[in-house]
């Protein structure tokens, strides 16, 4: 007890001079940039601090204005004496961020960056390091396979591309057959959002490594979701927009195109208590639509900041409930403290009250917030982790 | 006789009315342009006419100077009205090219291209239509895999990438094994190169579909050597740069991590008979040394721009005659049309007199010669769909 207190005493010293020596040298900034390892191989730029900021560099000799757009703000960028312009962004929150810069008015790539599709193009992407960045980290550990598979689709007459990460050990046995997951990206985005920037296949070769997953397959295929018409007024409101049938496209390539053609060409278990659908952002929103029109198809079901499913859906979805192994429903919480949300997140209802709805009429629902993370990658790394060793369990 | 007489002149006539035509209207162009394949999904620009012109355009409003950069030639953009600039290259050889864009003396990728590695950068490429891009076309034919393999690397002591392309029917019947090209890169390339501005899947799938290859695996990884000190007066000569040893680095790579591995996790024919090297450029410098140096390893043998073998590198390589069945020399026309290499392209020697000599010696080798193009993409990508088709069919 006595101990304790004089740590107490020492500690709030402590704290007090680190406080006073920030305050006396002005905004704290520690000064300790490194090269992203979202970089290409061998630039020294852009840069991160162990606060968050992200620090870019490039040789613009002649422009007047050159400008780091990150996180929806647009910093000031300055010219040294060769020309070479840089600039720091406010603190960002740990993971994975799409950026940009503009050179002279012009919007372009950062060249120091590698190259992320999301926000409807190919561009800069950089990784705040991420307290438990551990999960995604490429280990010597037994590694899956990412396969671009390359199919024809008679629902859209036309050859698409899909990834498919499948588990270490699924060339070892041949005889061994594997559960399925259909894991789609989010609006803007493509087939590449979940192997590249989501780090699919880390995550699920250290869970499994790890004796925390089970192994299975996932399908990550383009699900891009075309307006046919701009939405008229009225239609911006809640449960009216997307207007019906907005899924519907997809629902077709998926249940007529993809999974026969997984089946056909992969060793699956194929039958609904070895098939899990998820997806992120829109990904959840056609989650949400397909599972609940197709519930003798799919038995576990995730929306990652991607609305979530009542009770009213479930009762108005036949078969669901009895069919349905696990609704898990993920945000990151800063979408939760979103005001303009109410605290619900995007894309309707509550999620937690529906979730929790969902577990006292009995079925296995879980709601899980990522901690200090927005509507960005870093919540949906950590929403799969948290998903994929809930799957396939019974 | 008559109707070929009267017939040439019409022929003529009608030539000699075209060119009048032309010089009518000024320097022909035929102002066609159309999006190039290799944009990013719904971007217009840039464009390529039907005579290979690449037309750029980009908005950037403050701007002062931004200049079109493709084949070592800096073209200048002008700006409309509305801040967008505009610049056509002059007309670039069939197939694929990097490029760039400068603005205000920044290098930047062109925002509305695909990104490529290639030139120690991720940047910006660009597809010319090519007369024969059939044999690389997507089409609705059975599709191998491209896989990304993850490994350990001990040799190395790192986690290392490679990519497989495993042949349409490697997963329908898991008992047939199959014979295995490592297929290298260029300088400032790496490991992406081959699957994707190499469209080697789609070559393969194509030859194959058409019955005019064996199916086989092709393993693509990163060969790249860094220069362990720049080199010195005189090492630059033929013959003394590189210096001896320079490929040790990634020979025992090759030998004693990637070879096993994949022995270890495809269905492989793990012998000499059923093993190929092939590279392009520094890849086909690797090669060479490699096959040299391990003929007891490889039994077929391709240099792209990469050099060639002589005599004299057969006789002082004991095995290299008795176990190689087939060595594949080939360049881009224009690398031998280029002075500077008095016809025999870089890297040294003769390469269709050093491949003639081989012949001469009763080895079984071949020259090919890309009609019209320069140390580029197209050149590699045909010299695999005529090197393939000659792999393993003894």
């Amino acid at each position: 007890m006595r101990l304790s207190l004089i740590a107490c005493v020492l500690l709030a010293v402590l704290w007090s001079q680190t406080c006073w020596a920030e305050r006396a040298a002005g905004p704290a900034e520690p000064n300790d940039f490194k090269p992203a390892s979202s970089n290409q191989p061998g630039r020294q730029y852009p840069q991160v601090d162990s606060e968050g900021r992200v620090r870019a560099r490039i040789a613009a000799p002649e422009a007047h204005t050159v400008l780091l757009d990150i996180g929806a703000v647009k910093y000031p960028m300055t010219k040294d004496e060769n020309g070479v312009w840089t600039g720091d962004s406010k603190p960002q929150d740990e993971g994975f961020h799409y950026y940009q810069l503009w050179i002279d008015g012009a919007a372009v790539p950062d060249p120091g960056s590698l190259y992320f599709y999301g926000a409807g193009r190919w561009g800069s992407g950089v990784e705040v390091p991420a307290r438990d960045q551990d999960f995604y980290a490429l280990k010597d550990v037994p590694h899956g396979q990412i396969r671009e598979q390359l199919y024809f689709s008679k629902s859209n007459s036309t050859m698409r591309r899909c990834f498919v990460y499948t588990p270490p050990d699924y060339d070892k046995d041949t005889s061994r057959r594997y559960p399925v997951l259909y894991l789609q990206h989010g609006g803007g985005e493509d087939e590449t959002g979940w192997p590249n920037q989501g780090k699919t296949n880390l995550i699920m070769d250290n869970l499994i490594a790890a004796g925390k997953a089970k192994p299975f397959i996932i399908v990550m295929d383009n699900g891009t979701w075309t307006r046919a018409r701009p939405p008229r007024g009225g239609e911006r409101g809640r449960g009216t927009w997307p207007p019906a049938g907005w899924a519907d496209g997809f629902k077709k390539t998926l249940l007529e195109d993809i999974i026969p053609m997984i089946d056909a060409n992969y060793r699956t278990l194929a039958d609904r208590p070895h098939r899990a659908m998820a997806g992120l952002s829109m990904g959840g929103m056609q989650t949400r639509v397909i599972t609940l029109a197709s519930p003798e198809t799919f038995s576990h079901v995730g929306l990652f900041s991607g609305g979530s499913i009542s009770l009213d859906d479930v009762n108005d979805a036949p078969g669901f409930k009895e069919n349905v192994k696990l609704v898990f429903v993920s945000y990151g919480s800063r979408e939760l403290e979103d005001r303009r949300t109410g605290g619900r997140g995007a894309f309707g209802g509550d999620p937690k009250a529906n979730t929790d709805a969902l577990k006292e009429a009995g079925m296995n629902a879980h709601f899980y917030v990522s901690p200090d993370t927005a509507h960005e990658w870093q919540s949906w790394r950590r929403s799969l982790h948290k998903f994929a060793p809930r799957l396939f369990q019974d």
